[in-house]
């Protein structure tokens, strides 16, 4: 009996967060309520506050879950990304993965800096005491250090990462493009590598 | 006598652009008043008004004059900032020089932006749309092209003059830092183009 509830809890904590990113993919963040997840997820209101505690619980539960699988795949996965290929050819597939997951989350992500902003008084993280931001660093500061010992990997990988937020780029992937940006990338890392 | 009056209103103006910029090297922004940066220049509180408006029109005005010096350095001044050298060259110079102005005018920076965020409600200004940026953006787009035709210049432009703006890279910069984001330029800029 008790395994059969934590097998329904865990079917329906899957529900939850697919219905939220169906949801996210096709509406402004500001239209998601918990109420139509609910809906979505054929489960009651009260179920989604059970499981995430609040709106922004939900929103950081599915991004993180994104992290962590885009984690796995660059530190597990099968090569390019993956281990097994040379630096500059994982600096390239990274790049490009995550370009792709800015432009799908888009608004996901002003769902979190929006729920970021509102709740400033209770103290603001810093973007690079962010785990999911310094596990991105770390990542690309060892392959660039891999690839070119003779160079600041640490700063480098700053500034790259640093690319994705401001205009016009942050635009052009909220549009969900992703192409221009995955071009770019791979230009400044081969050149770097090369 | 009219020729008097125009030649003390332009020796006030540049009393005043200079007491501002002073001040702003030594104290945060908020502290930099206009009746503080009148004292300093030595005339009325009402002359600063005459002459800017505001004290947003006074920011304003410093931080264009000082975009001008550098835009007549990179178009017309000696090389390597100017015309004459290697693009590459060029390129290494125009960063290491856009990074000093943004960690010497980081406060100045900060106020401008504080500005432009208490006048939101008038139509905020986006940043690829500023005269000041868009000349910048200008100058890295055609060396970049110069010195490599098969890639997207107009979009590592943009990528590359994003990396000021966020943080860790925004904090090294009001703390006066710039030689670790000049080093981190001159690496991808030359990995590019060599």
């Amino acid at each position: 009996m008790e395994r059969r509830e934590r097998a329904d809890a865990a079917r329906n904590r899957q529900a939850i967060l697919r219905a939220a990113e169906e949801l996210l993919r096709r509406h402004p963040p500001e239209q998601v309520s918990v109420e139509r997840v609910a809906a979505a997820a054929g489960v009651g209101k009260g179920t989604v506050f059970h499981r995430f505690g609040s709106r922004t619980g939900l929103m950081l539960e599915l991004m993180s879950e994104r992290a962590r699988e885009f984690e796995q795949a660059f530190t597990e996965g099968p090569p390019p990304l993956g281990p097994g290929a040379e630096p500059v050819e994982r600096l390239v597939a990274f790049f490009a993965d995550l370009a792709v997951l800015a432009a799908r989350n888009g608004n996901l992500v002003s769902a979190i800096e929006h729920a970021r902003v509102t709740t400033k008084a209770h103290g603001e993280q810093r973007r690079e005491e962010n785990p999911i931001y310094r596990s991105w660093h770390r990542h690309v500061s060892r392959l660039i250090a891999e690839g070119r010992s003779d160079v600041d990997a640490e700063q480098i990988a700053h500034m790259l990462l640093g690319t994705l937020h401001m205009e016009p780029i942050a635009s052009q992937l909220r549009a969900g493009q992703h192409e221009r940006l995955a071009a770019g990338f791979a230009d400044l890392v081969s050149g770097l590598l090369r």
